[in-house]
């Protein structure tokens, strides 16, 4: 290989990573397509054109090539989108075929919810086990997941390879718990409890709070308010 | 008022008013800022600094201003926020002092988990009732919060003039059911069932996909992992 074809080899590897790498908004929206994608199979749907997917979607037929064009080239003109392809494509890059174990934290009312859903399951997450202090709790099952003695939440982390931690505890609980947790080797936690975690832990955090989307619907409720007003 | 002061006013109502129209992102921020607001005043902080304010938030001291200043001028140089005001102001312009009533459908572990929240009362919005269909739980109370037959959903809502429903029902029954409050006057679902509600509906709905937060976490993780092999 000649320097000129290595440079141009080097600049064709970046313009392929720049183009790998999809903004923190297309990031967001990506869950999304992975729920609508998941349905299509569902109902036996193997193929599916931009404009399709925008309608079921209720975007714009634009907005979804170029969400999905950023990671890769999957539509073929005047074919459409193979949908099983797809579905694996954008769920390699969202992390749900990377195989991670995680637990839940905390089994009170937030942690049965979770822990009897099938949002794990879907998303290829397999949550092995929860945690609790509670006596009557420990040793039951929930959604055939164990419940263990909150002591043995390192020990497990470690020997299980545990990855993700999700923290449905109560907030003044919450810090240690995740510090813990960082040092038996979780690298992710979903956060439930009603705090935000320290910026210091070494973890990527995604702070929950319900509460705030129904600050965000009050105030939606009360501009579509104003504007009837206005009317 | 002569016609050239005429328009001016209308201008500068107009500018007001633009002013007073905070950009969507901003919108999504602005409930953090309540909650840290109240944590303030639960402290007994009075003043505070944007850059103080800053600095417990982990974001900029020009964010704030920034954030803050598209809906009033609070902050006095040299002198800092008046909590309390701002946290009023805050609240008032997302909804948390407009005096909403709420119902909760569905008393499963996400409705009960919600119901023994204090979410509600934090963010100002009343919460009146629950419904369930379950004969074991109608007439029992969570969280002192009345749980009441389903089939009573309409006829509550019209007579205790509920405005905010908070779904927590298994997907297949939640479309049907947010039809029946939208006809007895309900504007704004906070909906946790897991499927998106038809676009036709003339309330504002805000779904919220507990699972699209898992896996942003993944593919955060994975990209942090990716990183330390680059490394």
């Amino acid at each position: 290989m000649n320097s000129i074809d290595k440079v141009k080899g080097t600049f064709e590897r970046r313009a392929r990573e720049k183009k790998a790498q999809p903004s923190a908004a297309t990031v967001h929206r990506l869950p999304r397509y992975h729920r609508y994608l998941a349905a299509l199979l569902g109902e036996g749907i193997l193929r599916i054109s931009s404009s399709e997917l925008a309608k079921r979607m209720h975007v714009t037929a634009s907005q979804i090539r170029q969400d999905l064009s950023c990671f890769g080239d999957f539509g073929q003109q005047g074919y459409g989108y193979n949908v099983k392809y797809l579905f694996r494509k954008v769920g390699d890059l969202l992390g749900a075929n990377a195989g991670y174990r995680a637990v839940v934290v905390g089994v009170g009312n937030m942690g049965h919810a979770l822990l009897s859903s099938r949002m794990f399951v879907r998303r290829g997450v397999h949550c092995m086990a929860a945690f609790d202090r509670d006596p009557k709790l420990i040793g039951s099952t929930v959604g055939e997941i164990p419940v263990y003695d909150a002591a043995e939440l390192e020990r497990y982390c470690r020997a299980e390879n545990i990855t993700l931690a999700i923290l449905t505890l109560p907030a003044d609980a919450a810090p240690a718990v995740a510090e813990r947790l960082c040092e038996a080797g979780v690298r992710g936690i979903l956060n439930f409890s009603d705090v935000e975690l320290p910026r210091s832990l070494p973890a990527t955090v995604q702070n929950i709070h319900l509460d705030d989307s129904l600050m965000v619907l009050c105030y939606k409720v009360g501009c579509a308010d104003r504007e009837e007003t206005d009317e």
